[in-house]
């Protein structure tokens, strides 16, 4: 891996990427992961590579709403796995809920190999947290992983990306689900499940057919949800989810016209 | 690969991608060659996946540089040739200028990968354009492509990728190079060439040091500056490339004003 020099403006974006690369060469992630990634290092690049006051109000709703959960579940692809498991696990240890790893292009072996790639952060974790006490190890060891047998489908779906878990989305009330596609978040929706996402392009299918849409990359995006969960202090809202879309899309926008005084 | 029905709205999208997909399979792309390619879909969504007015003027303002240019040169990398390489073939035979392959993170494997990908697409121009006539069929045989011994450094640049051929980019009055990275247009510049880009991001450093850019996905405008150099009518301007890449930001911004409307 490159080694990027900390005074690099871009260097959080440049690690990120290298971490894809990395993932990719090891076998965990499908070909069109890497462009998916580029795709939303140009979203980033438009925010200014920063979470916007409006995602830090996403991320507080986000936050809020699972909470309230009755089940909460983490759905979570490879990119997400690779760019932000840690944060994910901490989420998940905080709400006592299990991470599902659900994939688009889905084999047994990237699903195997990203669970194993869980179960090595997890231990980084644990490292990382020792000074939170036995009680939260205890959390952190608790959290399931789930995805390798898939005993449920999403209705409205066809083929392989239909099949989850019962234990983990099928029976769940509410989904966190990074970088998800439009047909399958429109099929949760359309299972009365709250979905809250978090992706980069505004104009998505996904980032509209959301009940909550963080428009923000997904490893700050999740090191705040994480913080906020732990406070404990935000109450669900009666969200509208296109009227802040609406605000990421201004963000973006006059970045461009912004720049265009160059 | 996978079979697009011709009644998708991004039916080419999508099997450029494919295309990135199978040659990046087949070892002829950098690992970061499919992110850059996510990205440039990024912002080629926001064009509306079309050749908007400003970069058709661009391309005639680059194809009237080629036309005047003393020896001029098509510089390719990897997703250039995978994308567009017969396009790029006819322009060269219409020129009767080389191509040299020269790649950011070069191998001699790579290069010479791409050499070979450039002859078999080289191949099925002669036969797609074989009722042009022998004359044409001659100058499509002719094409030099360069890139595989390299003997002379671009100055300003260090390691691999200051090096590239005399008899192409060395010697070169005029340098065509699609999809190029900041710190080599800026090196070409000061060698005082006139660097003519294709570049979707309006905001990149590359699209905002070269002599002209076109903001356009690489396949669609280089098949119109076929169509221009072949036309022989335009004649160079005045051109100011910053306003310019103006319009191309107030097009991609409007789009999202536009779509915040939802």
């Amino acid at each position: 891996m490159v080694d990027i020099p900390d005074s690099h403006p871009r260097k959080n974006s440049l690690e990120s990427r290298n971490k894809i690369v990395q993932g990719s060469r090891k076998g965990l992630l499908a070909d069109s992961a890497l462009i998916a990634h580029g795709r939303g290092e140009a979203f980033d690049y438009l925010l200014g590579e920063k979470t916007s006051e409006i995602a830090n109000l996403a991320i507080k709703e986000v936050s809020a709403r699972l909470l309230v959960a009755k089940k909460p579940v983490i759905s979570v692809n490879g990119n997400t796995v690779i760019l932000a498991g840690r944060n994910f696990i901490r989420i998940a240890a905080a709400l006592g809920c299990p991470i599902e790893v659900n994939l688009y292009y889905t084999t047994p072996e990237r699903v195997s190999g990203l669970i194993s790639l869980l179960e090595e952060q997890r231990k980084e974790v644990v490292l990382e947290d020792f000074k939170r006490g036995e009680n939260w190890k205890k959390k952190i060891l608790a959290v399931d992983f789930l995805g390798l047998e898939t005993d449920y489908k999403i209705a409205g779906l066809d083929g392989p990306r239909a099949n989850c878990c019962k234990a983990g989305i099928g029976d769940s009330d509410t989904v966190l689900v990074p970088l998800e596609d439009g047909d399958r978040c429109e099929a949760l929706v359309n299972e009365l499940k709250e979905v809250l996402v978090i992706d980069l392009n505004p104009l998505s299918r996904t980032a509209r057919m959301a009940t909550v849409t963080i428009v923000d990359e997904v490893s700050r995006a999740s090191e705040e949800i994480f913080k906020e969960v732990t406070k404990r202090n935000n109450i669900p809202s009666d969200w509208d989810n296109l009227v802040s879309l609406n605000e990421s899309l201004k963000i973006i926008s006059s970045s461009f016209l912004k720049d265009s005084n160059y």
